[in-house]
């Protein structure tokens, strides 16, 4: 990487955890340059806006997200096992996420009424994380682990309204209580009502 | 009410679309003056600053909220059915609400990392919808119509969480899907592990 693109990523690195906890309208340039330690023309120099930006942080903090989400995944050999870890490691996994909560959720917030290009990003984030659960789940069904009558998109629904809703619970009352609720309603739900017995 | 009075309903009914959509952080001062058709200085005399009239927003948002989300549950006189109702109007009434999606959702996730004030007003309305599902719980399982195992703080959490999530889904690709299957998964949920047999 060169000095430029080094640069440009730390850049992008810095006012991440900015845009995830401030949002958009609320990350001002003076933010940007404290947290990067660089005068308006430095930053400006990288980016054509605030907006283009705000959108490669937020696909940093995602990439940082989907990382952690789908940890250790790829090892489980059952559908639904799969899925279940997937919900485990969103309630039980910090380490190497942007801090700020979960960035589809403040991004989806802020901009479904708003700002184009972050929704646009938010958009597709969401359609890659519905994407992946819904591929598990019909891989399940293919081999016979998934009981017939699930439905793999409604189901991959279902499993991130849960999760994206009680993280809001959770960091506006700052209690892990309803993550963890959130977790053992869809691990029983997986157990019972997924899993072909 | 005096004109004095009128003046300020007015400015919080008209801004509360606004911070409902836009945020916060996101709504200028001279968008205040555009929905309102007043000066700075018209709206700054009723207001001590743009945090209190937020605030009120907020509440005026909420309170049409609650209204709508209510709406006929006195009527029902099986707990488990009063809480079917309350998602079913979660999910199926628009006609009343503030235009740009749940308060609460909005509030919560801006100010989550941000505005105390703000964060404040969004915690109360989070724990007296919560406050309203447990009872009527903890009202089914006293009458016998809920089993026993049933958590009413627990289960009103999850209520919440799934629908809110949903919403966030839902707005965000501008589809009712993600919604419908909320209502769907939460009503059978109701009937088969909630609703005492």
């Amino acid at each position: 990487m060169g000095k430029g693109n080094q640069t440009r990523a730390l850049i992008i690195e810095r006012s991440a955890p900015l845009f995830n906890k401030q949002g958009y309208a609320g990350t001002a340039l003076s933010d940007l340059m404290k947290a990067t330690g660089l005068e308006k023309g430095g930053i400006y120099r990288h980016f054509a806006s605030k907006e283009e930006l705000a959108a490669e942080a937020f696909d940093f903090a995602w990439a940082a997200a989907v990382r952690v989400r789908a940890r250790g995944v790829e090892d489980e050999e059952n559908a639904v096992d799969r899925l279940k870890l997937m919900v485990a490691n969103f309630v039980e996994l910090r380490a190497g996420l942007v801090p700020g909560g979960c960035p589809l959720l403040n991004t989806a917030i802020e901009a479904d009424d708003g700002n184009a290009v972050l929704r646009e990003r938010a958009r597709r984030a969401l359609h890659d994380w519905q994407s992946l659960l819904t591929r598990i789940a019909r891989q399940g069904l293919k081999s016979g682990e998934i009981r017939k009558d699930v439905k793999p998109e409604e189901l991959a629904g279902l499993i991130i309204a849960q999760l994206e809703g009680a993280l809001m619970i959770s960091r506006l009352n700052q209690s892990h209580l309803p993550l963890e609720w959130a977790k053992n309603h869809l691990t029983d739900y997986l157990e019972t009502r997924v899993r072909a017995s």
